[in-house]
């Protein structure tokens, strides 16, 4: 019987995480509301919090099914052979395409803010991790004589950069890129920091 | 009395945009109400639209008035014989260090929206331009045989580049850079994109 409960609730969480997926998706994370994802899967407004703490708690879940989908997006597997800058590059192509793809799904890893009395679990900040790692990689190539430290702040930087461009154009806010010229601009961009990180290897 | 009638406008214009500033500075654009800022100055609501469209009018002059603000937090005229990289990495930490001594301020340059009947008036959108103007300068130096439009582009590019080192780091979402080391991590992104400008040129 333990065991049937069990399965019940896994099967109610895993139907609440695509629902809010699925209402995420559609009308972007600010109009995301309990009542209708749990209508949606036609449970009970207090079904939501036997299986998450909170509406956040549920939507750190949508991230992390997000984050699994732009790893996917990445294709690393198909480029693993090929030289380190055109390894960035695939991965700032993935990442904009994976951005253009599911939008209110991308924007939704930057804008959700946990409340501050319970911050991101650990298991979900070793995701965002795991994204930086395949940033370093190829950097460690391009810069082999960078401590690890360092060079897991510089994919860092990396990513927030090429977030930066990708967000500031598909948003746009301000003087983002027109996107017929985001994905060349993009790729170029790419290739000036790896020539970069390339001649001061030297 | 023609003359009076429109000084005294002026002057409340320029009362408004001062305690639409400060309330913007103090609690964030999203919390401005125009019945504060009125009361601020001691005007009727009403008075705020005999000066202003609206409220996203009034924002748009806050907005223009920070872009001058960020504009001499830059200090060109102190680096204008220094070699293009060097003004390019002032343009960094001067970007940097404005956006940390006005958080709010410059998050409202990025976080307003005027509404989709009335976009940003030309003057304004000329106002952001200028700054693509002044990270596109050097950029001719590093690379003279870019055509113009290409260097435009560029200029875009590396304003949202540095945009979301500095933007994803401040507001401590997703894995920014820690606070400490983030001048120093920007300053070195530039000299690799420098260095990367120069290197693919040859």
């Amino acid at each position: 019987m333990a065991r049937k409960t069990q399965e019940k609730r896994e099967d109610l969480k895993q139907r609440l995480i695509e629902a809010a997926r699925n209402r995420i998706a559609a009308d972007g994370l600010s109009n995301l509301r309990a009542r209708d994802v749990t209508q949606d899967v036609g449970c009970a407004l207090g079904g939501l919090y036997t299986v998450f703490a909170d509406l956040d708690d549920l939507v750190i879940h949508v991230n992390s099914a997000t984050l699994k989908g732009l790893e996917a997006s990445l294709a690393l597997a198909e480029v693993k052979d090929h030289t380190p800058t055109d390894r960035l590059r695939n991965l700032a192509r993935g990442y904009l395409r994976f951005a253009v793809a599911h939008r209110n799904l991308w924007k939704a890893l930057f804008d959700h803010r946990p409340p501050d009395n319970r911050p991101s679990p650990e298991w979900h900040l070793e995701e965002h991790m795991f994204l930086m790692g395949v940033i370093a990689e190829p950097l460690a190539e391009l810069q082999p004589t960078m401590s690890e430290t360092a060079r897991a702040i510089r994919a860092r930087t990396l990513f927030g950069a090429v977030h930066g461009v990708v967000s500031i154009s598909l948003e746009g806010r301000f003087v983002g890129l027109p996107i017929e010229s985001l994905e060349q601009e993009l790729d170029d961009f790419i290739l000036t920091v790896a020539a970069g990180a390339a001649a001061r290897q030297v």
